[in-house]
Order: C-alpha cells, then structure tokens, then sequence
C-alpha cells in the first residue's frame, strides 16, 4: 500500500481531520466525514470556515465586565446605560447568557463563570475563578446577585461555591460598612408548557417542595 | 436589548455560527457550541484548525485517475506499479476506497464516483459524471471493473447506471474491435463475524438466493 493512503488519504487531509477530532462532540467519524466535505466543496465555501474561525479569533475576547465573547469592551450589554446595574445574573455559559437575554424578562447585567464544577471531570473550584466573580460582586453599583447556574448535579454544586464566594464578599462590604449584596438563585419547579407527566421525578419533587400560596 | 447580543453574540461569533451550520450533520445547536468552543479555547487551537483547513484546500486535488483527493497527481495509489492496472474499483466516496485499500486484499486501482443515485435527494444521472467513467473503463489497460457502491438501495440503482455506462464502454470496445472489460460486483451476503438473528431480511435473503456450493 502506498504510504499516502496509510491512514486514509494525503497528509494535509488527516491534518485536518485530526483538527476536527479536537472538537467537542466530534468524533472520528464526524471529522472524516467533515474533512472530505471541506475539500470536495468548492475552495471558497472552505475557505469562508476558515476565515470565520480567523476573524472571530482576531475580533472577539472577553468582556472584562461580564466575560462573554463580544468584539468590544465593556461588551454592549455591560455597556448599556438602560440596564439595571444594581442586577447581576451569574450564568454557566454565553449560550445561557443569550437564552436568558432572548427571553426579554431581565434587564440586569450578567457575570458568566465559563465553568462548572464536575468533579467526574476533574473540573474544581480553581477553574471557577471566583476572585473575578468576587472583585465584580464587590462593586458598589451591585445590590443583588442572582445564581443563574443550571438546575442539575454539577450546576447546584457549583452555586454552593458561589454561595461561599458571595459570603466572602459580604463579608467584606460588611466590614467596610457597606450594605451586603442580595443573593438570589433562579426557582426550581414546573417549566411553563412542559407537562407534569413528563417530568423527572426530582423536578416534580422540587416543584411540590417550592409551592406557594395560591391564595391571593 | 443591545444589537450586538442580537441573535446571540457578537457578529462575527454569529459569522461563525453559520459557516458551521453548512457543515453536513451539523444543526444550529451544534454550529453554537462549536462556534463558541472556538472562541474559548487558546487562538493557537482554533488557528490550527483554520490553517489545516487552508492547507488542505491549497494541497489537495482530485487524482486525474482515480478522483480520490490526493496531493500529487496521479494519487500515489494510481503511481503505484505494483498494483494491478487491469482491475479497476468503482466505489462512491474515498472514504470507501481508503476503507477497501486498509483490508490489504485488493491491489487494483480505483475509481471515485462522488456521488451515489438519490431520487429522493434529487441527485440524479447528471451528478455521476459517467462520461468520466466510461473515458477512464475504456482506457486499454483495464481487463475487469468490479462495481464496489454501497449495498443499499442509493447503492443498487447507482450500480444499474453503471452497468449501463459499462455496456457503452464495452459496445465501443468491441467496436474497435478490441476485448470488452469483464464486469463484476463485490458479492453480497452475511457480512463476516457478524451474527445471522442480527441481519436484516434484505441481507438474509440475499445470502441465500447468492448460496454457493459446500461440496469441494
């Protein structure tokens, strides 16, 4: 056999698939089949990937507020004076960011932790970095913090350490004479539209032990 | 809400998104998490990434022989003079040749179609370039072309389009008075190690109507 096609085609083609096997959810397969896609499509489709990744790279980092991607800093939600400053919402991910900013039902400011804790992972505490949560939490405009992370194992066990961070922050406005941040968490219960049925038995578990009074 | 969160992210995050979204298997769900794995991780990895994408596109080109993506041309494997020039290996992506040439049991060459018959996906005789075919089949040195496509139903009537293109090539042959190309077509059955109570109707009952003789 040729040694071009040891592994399954020319060196430049497993050099790419090797690259889209580094992607989350893409396996070997999935890489193959994208790889022999981007060179049998014509070059300029392939080429818009390419320059899509470069110009992303070269345009989008961090906010330094809230830590979503943006192309500018403070990115334009952190940015917007029509927002409530006093409001923070911690969430997981920029994609939580987005759904809940969809929604048009928050008109506070987001912190996103870029992590979860996971400790099948090996993902700890170190990679919360809550410093940055804290000397955010710690500024004088933020009256109330709400925990945004996701309604699951790894999310509760990563607003257990946030809950810890934002002691230590009150802590501190405290000893300062400040007045201590509020601290919220998104409620747990049915999700409107879903069906009870449906429903996982820790969700409906949570709904009957969050209940409130429907006396008016 | 401010623009540049708009659809979720900053333009050229969104830019991103949808260059992802064209990949085949792909939906918007995954093209976001790629999208937003690219701009987390460090720009190094995600430049790799663009970069062998441009190589590949700048290297490679279909083999003027054999059609597999190649980085010279003849493909090493058409260079090669130990392999047997009179059979030739019709199969319809180079996945399929790269997975025929790892057995080590076939030393022909090959040819890639690129395309399979699909009348629901409204691919049909005009995607085969079967005048390729028919130039390359016609070529003195082939004795014998084996019709290697998948053994589905694409598979079964891109095989019939063949067998016509062949007859052309063999009605010319004779013509010039020269010998037809033998035709033939991997064989269909139980597919080794795999287990009879787990193959579908189809492969049984081909396994049967193709039985061979047991006595020696």
């Amino acid at each position: 056999m040729a040694p071009e096609r040891g592994g399954g085609g020319p060196k430049s083609l497993q050099a790419l698939v090797e690259q889209l096997e580094r992607l989350p959810g893409i396996g070997p397969r999935s890489a193959t089949r994208l790889a022999h896609h981007l060179v049998r499509v014509p070059e300029a489709d392939a080429l818009m990937l390419a320059d899509a990744i470069r110009a992303a790279r070269a345009r989008i980092r961090p906010c330094s507020q809230c830590r979503a991607p943006s192309e500018s800093d403070p990115c334009a939600t952190c940015a917007d004076t029509a927002r409530d400053r006093s409001l923070l919402l911690i969430v997981e991910t920029p994609r939580d960011l987005y759904a809940v900013d969809a929604t048009g039902a928050y008109s506070g400011l987001y912190f996103v932790l870029g992590a979860r804790l996971s400790p099948l992972e090996g993902i700890d505490r170190s990679a919360l970095d809550l410093g940055a949560l804290e000397r955010r939490a710690a500024q004088d405009d933020v009256a109330e913090v709400c925990i945004g992370t996701n309604p699951d194992l790894e999310g509760d066990g990563t607003a257990l350490a946030l809950l810890e961070a934002l002691e230590r922050v009150n802590a501190a406005r405290r000893e300062h004479g400040g007045a201590p941040v509020r601290v919220t968490r998104l409620a747990r219960g049915l999700p409107t539209g879903g069906q009870i049925e449906y429903q996982s038995a820790s969700a409906i578990a949570d709904a009957f032990e969050g209940r409130r009074s429907a006396e008016s």
